[in-house]
């Protein structure tokens, strides 16, 4: 009996062995986090009790090359190499000359990327001797997937939940309930800085600034706990990009490349892992591949925010961040692309798009929901509000191409399935 | 520009060209289809008001293989092939030596198989200038298949919907209602015999059986309408062959072939969709591979019910079909596996379980609900109720392989995703 593999042999080899980690290539780096006490550019040690070791040593590592580590390739194997998709149905909806190609991440376990890191983190974790890790969640995407990974590597997770999104979206908490993790309403009654918010309004609909400081204040309060966070740090927009790194292998097998790369931001890490391997070449002076960053109108942080030092969380306990920031007490509006909602922008996508090889975008709901129903219709995949974002900058492209008669090639970031998020498209229009 | 396939040219050579038909292979097939009245078989024209003329055709046919339309392959080559996935992470788990595969319809747009028939069924009513399909649906999953498949060939779809689960099951509703269908909960007040149940009680939770007495009083009422049904019927599991088929080619790539083959059975068209073309070989006196058709204790048709005439539905408006049936009266308890709560089954499952090619099984609730969630955390996809019955059977065959220490290979269908069915799994206990 021959040794089988996961999925048809052919296929197996575009998983890569080693995340890519842009810092390596990038001439001038964004400026250092800072101590929030004294100012001064973190060290390894200042980030400890927060993170784990291992953790550290990716957020910190100037290599391009990190590998896989063998157990965490393993359960990516489980859905890796997700499939990259000829948008065939969208194209002839369309009638673009374009030739459209998308990532879909949604093929993932919880239905998004966001287990790629977070598989990464609950292994780092228990390798280096932690029992139990704490976050917060929008949407509950990260929170499901890090409950995912806990249950998989054997570390407690506990997961502080947008009070918006807990209420709006029970089923995301079945799951995380069904991985065992700990789930709590945010702002809680738990945290100093939860009851704060709490004792004033119970009902306080919450923000992922406000759930990161709870989760923060719980992690350096335990004992062999630490915080995990799913988007905007280094090290996680590196663990994405097996996103990247895979879509160019898989297009090398048709002897091509993107001229045009999209993705959604919310905290950046989607978007910068499916960018940053093509932005690589654009560094070594390959193709001037064009890269848009999109994001929802009512949480501009690229097109609308400033690009200075700030805070990550609402209470002023995460370190000071150079990235684009609408401030640390945005509270966006409660959009149903829960994910999206987040005052930052990762440093690296935030330098990027200062130096204007990331181009931002920011588009209306109105416009992402109708894409996302066209999008559905032509190709028979619902896409999670956030990337329904990219769907729509897609669909702009192909059109423009269309005017223009150019069979341009575009290759946009399906970051998630809808499935979870049908009372989103119940509240925005039918046809 | 090369033109481009949808997957990796390697995959697409395992969608099929034409359905298979067993009802050429059986030595004795099924009784025919008496009509209601007169009870003598029926004739292509008693059919005709119900059904659409070409669908009847593939209904009488005894050809082999029947092409797929060329408008047909082009839809379905939008999720097709499946993937047929090595369940690498089922077997660490289990610790046995069997090889475990499973073929995943959840990878169609609505996620679960019935897109398969849908798309025929819709195409063949708009070929043959129909305007309006009606059905009736349970937990939802063959409404939204056949909503989906409406919208992309252009023919109205009226669904009626079993009360209990349009009131579990919004997202269903939204999904159906994206497509531009019409949705009533049934009983309705819109029909002659849903008024008859519901004007004793509103809030009647409503069968399968009742659905489909309403579905067919108004296809029957309408002017260029007919009926459409997702199950049970010799035509719709030759749709569903193509799981099979694809199986077949896509296992012949390892150069092996399965020695047992298990589905969920409620109307028996998933089951023998996947099953069929491999009991081709073993009435062919191929391999004496063995066939497990799983269904819930809560509805034992096959396991319990009696091999007679009965009628399709609850008001005694279909033909009198020879299949196991537990009585067209028989109100199952609303389990959450809303696709198994039919009193009756396919008349050729009936018949190759009556000759012992098929082996029913019935499983309960609880073992179904704790194979979905060892299968979850092991594979990462979260099955549908309904195929979770599958995946409990597909459990029990790999740890009595392990007892005898064989290694034997197990294929079974897991016909949809349970994303729209948190709310079950919430209730059916955590871990």
């Amino acid at each position: 009996m021959p040794a089988f593999p996961r999925f048809a042999p052919q296929e197996a080899h575009h998983l890569p062995e080693a995340f890519y980690n842009i810092k390596a290539d990038l001439p001038e780096p964004p400026p250092p986090a800072l101590h929030p006490g004294t100012r001064q550019p973190l060290t390894a040690a200042d980030w400890s009790p927060v993170f784990s070791r291992g953790f550290i040593e990716h957020e910190m590592s100037r290599e391009r090359f990190i590998p896989i580590p063998e157990e965490v390739r393993k359960a990516m194997a489980l859905y890796r190499p997700t499939p990259l998709v000829y948008a065939s149905g969208l194209r002839d909806a369309l009638g673009t000359p374009a030739h459209i190609f998308y990532k879909y991440e949604g093929a993932g376990p919880m239905g998004s990327h966001k287990s790629n890191t977070a598989l990464v983190q609950a292994y780092l974790a228990t390798r280096d001797g932690l029992t139990t890790l704490v976050t917060e969640t929008g949407a509950g995407q990260w929170g499901s997937a890090l409950a995912h990974a806990g249950a998989l590597f054997g570390i407690k997770v506990k997961v502080f939940m947008v009070r918006v999104s807990y209420r709006q979206k029970p089923g995301r908490r079945t799951l995380m309930e069904m991985f065992g993790a700990e789930v709590d309403e945010s702002p809680s009654p738990k945290t100093r800085f939860g009851r704060t918010l709490y004792e004033k309004d119970p009902d306080h609909p919450g923000s992922l600034g406000i759930a990161i400081s709870e989760a923060l204040e719980v992690a350096l309060k335990g004992t062999n706990s630490r915080y995990s966070l799913g988007s905007v740090l280094d090290a996680v927009l590196m663990h994405q990009s097996v996103i990247g790194l895979e879509a160019e292998s898989q297009m090398a097998d048709y002897g091509i490349s993107p001229d045009t790369v999209i993705g959604c931001v919310g905290g950046g890490s989607n978007f910068g892992g499916l960018a940053f391997p093509f932005i690589r070449r654009r560094l070594a002076g390959g193709p001037a591949t064009r890269f848009l960053a999109v994001e929802p109108e009512a949480c501009p942080s690229l097109t609308k925010g400033e690009l200075r030092y700030d805070h990550g969380d609402a209470a002023g306990m995460t370190p000071l961040i150079f990235m684009h920031t609408l401030g640390m007490d945005f509270v966006p509006a409660p959009i149903h692309a829960g994910g999206l909602r987040y005052h930052g922008m990762a440093p690296l996508v935030s330098r990027l798009a200062a130096q204007g090889i990331v181009e931002p975008q920011a588009v209306s709901t109105k416009t992402v929901f109708d894409a996302a129903r066209l999008f559905y219709k032509a190709e028979g995949i619902l896409p999670a509000p956030e990337s329904a974002h990219a769907v729509a900058a897609a669909i702009a492209e192909a059109l423009e191409a269309k005017r223009l008669g150019r069979e341009k090639i575009i290759l946009f970031g399906l970051s998630g399935h809808g499935f979870l998020d049908l009372n989103a498209y119940a509240a925005n229009g039918k046809n």
